[in-house]
């Protein structure tokens, strides 16, 4: 891990020290991509049994997993997982409903009444990776919202193994949490279908989920296309900082880089400390602990670009954090939640020892996919209003219009509107008013 | 206008009575915005004047509008027009206030504390477009937000009239409403600077605004780079769907269709009705009206490409509109509200007859910025949510850990993420428990 003490660098060293892997998006990724997009869209369920034998090395037969394969996986799956997909489910439930919007209803004048009323996005698309591992906890996190959302039709694509078969463990979580159908898609292959249809898969109007490098660039170009479907944000590696204090507990400290580490050899761990001691402990125990992990090699790779930055205090600490703004930031400082008033930019922060960020992960009840790369600067991460559209209504009644109308003409009137002025004074005109 | 038994049409007929111009993002355009960018990355504040001069035909000395100039503006505006920008700039905020996500904290388990805190983006940018009219109604509707949010540096860009000043009621609003600076500038040029930074112009997380088709095209661009900017929503020309009953008065919905095609020839106009005599009336009507504007030439272009639609009944009515999903949707029946329930998809609705479409785009309080193009399917106007960042937190007491420990452990395993799990159990082993 690279050490780097921050008061020493110039401001052009700083920002570099900061700098995540280059996301730019190659030539060739995006030529590929529109390659698949276009197959699919002219080619249909034929383009996407070629893809996925190409890509995934499967055979498929049936593009929608079938019931016989849901109860297959159910019944294949250990008792002690299926009451953590529900015991997960459960508390990532109660927060999202807590943090659900509202209908809101307010008069701003004596007859005008102003709401803003909710509704769920018709169809939606999640994607599920399955790269090293399949991820069942990303079809928990992008389901349970959709689910309270009241989406009328949630459609789940996750690549087949070799086999032709989805993980069981994705298939229980999405059956679980209310997902209506599945496909054993990955890759661009899959955004192209849930964004433009297929016979198979319903076009759907706003597509969620991580992916690897293929499935963002899809995602982008879908977003960007009119005819295309919405999306939840752009997405980059994994990442976390650490801020911790010399009374910080070493062990707890480089379990947590390391559990970021382990993603993939693009993932980024960054710890900041105002203490040089601990930066050195937390070294030492990141190597012992990693020695040990089954995926070493991988966390490896990561930690040999990722930093340990010595700061003054910890309230330069929290500025260095909302320079990098990262996905996950991990507060270990005594009266950790002191800090949390200045955190400006951060996907989801973990406060105090006893918070490993592999709690928000699956089950603290909090959303996983979160903003990377610093999108954490103007994105949130996905919640039920990421499901949802908020509409805006305003009712008039004659008084309302007396009070508003006179507003609006001047208005009108100075942006050289006049059907939006006379729209106005045809109506006070009825109710035997002239302005 | 066109008229059209929505009875009579095959699937496919339905599809193209409801198509909207194409949006396709032409390759020429593409490029050009593209060569636009990277010229003003490249050159910075020289490219920008240079742009300015080629396409706002002004020579710009400072890019920056100074004190002077607002006071100049102020001083000009008539107060008339300045009492009725403050009036709806507090209705406005009224329902923007009202409207405003609020703080989250639940207890998903014993010890296990969720939250869900708000930070407003730190620097956002405003365009606000001045093609054939300046419009300061719509930095009304992209400051007032940004002001409640909190933004510390909130940029507007508005384009320079040929005298190489901007116009004094954008001037005026701006400052009104709380925008820290604004700059003399239009297009995709406005955008590279907000999106990129230049010498004068600071870079922006997140821009908004309605623009022409390069401003659309450049937001896109930004947005779709990692390096770049968020943007608010892709935008489409102005649209409106207006359902009347046979009771409605023929001169207001005449009067509504008027004011939205009066935007541009490429708005976009659907009255759709159960009453063939009512679809008459209003037909006659508005060649009446349209008669009288001084943009009726406009006017008239975006009628030729509007329609007229019979349905069955007010249910079918709503059905092809939610088809639609119009940016503006207006609901002229009796008993107006009892639609409002089968609204799926809409930017904003105006319900009953004293509630013309004007009234929201200047001062109900409602926002004005609304998805266009059927983006209303997937997306939401802009709102106070638009200028934040929605941050989770999660703190966990040793009790907390031992209650959800388990099931992280659990999914970690499942998923083959070792060092995942080993963040919860060194914890977990340090309080004395063993899984």
């Amino acid at each position: 891990m690279k050490r780097i003490d921050w008061n020493t660098l110039t401001e052009a060293e700083r920002t570099a020290a900061l700098a995540r892997p280059a996301q730019a998006r190659a030539d060739s990724l995006r030529r590929g991509v529109e390659q698949i997009i276009a197959t699919v869209r002219a080619e249909g369920d034929a383009a996407l049994r070629e893809l996925s034998a190409r890509y995934d090395h499967c055979a498929l037969d049936a593009i929608e997993v079938n019931d016989a394969e849901f109860a297959a996986a159910e019944a294949r799956l250990a008792p002690e997982l299926k009451a953590a997909i529900r015991e997960a489910a459960a508390r990532i439930e109660a927060f999202h409903r807590a943090a659900a919007p509202q209908p809101v209803g307010v008069n701003t004048a004596v007859g005008v009444r102003v709401e803003r009323v909710l509704r769920p996005i018709h169809r939606v698309g999640l994607y599920v990776p399955a790269g090293t591992a399949p991820l069942p906890s990303t079809a928990l996190m992008l389901g349970v919202p959709a689910h309270i959302a009241g989406c009328r039709e949630v459609v789940l694509c996750s690549p087949a193994r070799a086999d032709g078969h989805c993980d069981d463990a994705v298939l229980f979580t999405a059956r679980t949490v209310g997902v209506h159908r599945v496909f054993k898609l990955g890759g661009a292959q899959a955004i192209a279908a849930m964004a433009y249809g297929t016979e198979s898969v319903p076009r759907c109007d706003k597509l969620f989920g991580p992916g690897n490098a293929w499935v963002t660039e899809a995602k982008l170009q879908v977003s960007g296309d009119p005819d295309g479907a919405a999306i939840d944000m752009p997405a980059g590696p994994s990442e976390v900082l650490v801020i911790a204090d010399a009374d910080a507990n070493p062990v707890f400290v480089a379990a947590d880089l390391l559990s970021q580490a382990e993603h993939g050899p693009d993932s980024q761990v960054i710890l900041v400390s105002p203490s040089a001691a601990l930066l050195d402990t937390v070294a030492a125990e990141v190597d012992r602990q990693c020695a040990e992990l089954p995926r070493g090699a991988i966390a490896e790779q990561a930690l040999a670009q990722s930093r340990l930055i010595q700061v003054q205090s910890l309230t330069q600490a929290v500025q260095v954090s909302n320079r990098y703004a990262p996905e996950h930031l991990i507060l270990q400082v005594n009266g950790a939640r002191d800090l949390l008033d200045g955190v400006e930019s951060a996907g989801s922060v973990f406060v105090g020892a006893w918070t490993p960020e592999s709690v928000g992960d699956y089950c603290s009840g909090s959303n996983h996919v979160l903003p990377t790369y610093g999108y954490a600067r103007s994105y949130s991460g996905v919640s039920v209003a990421s499901y949802q559209k908020q509409i805006t209504v305003q009712e008039l009644d004659p008084n309302g219009l007396r009070a508003i109308g006179p507003c609006t003409a001047t208005l009108a009137a100075a942006e050289q509107l006049e059907a939006h002025r006379r729209a106005v004074t045809v109506r006070l005109e009825a109710l035997g008013t002239r302005l």
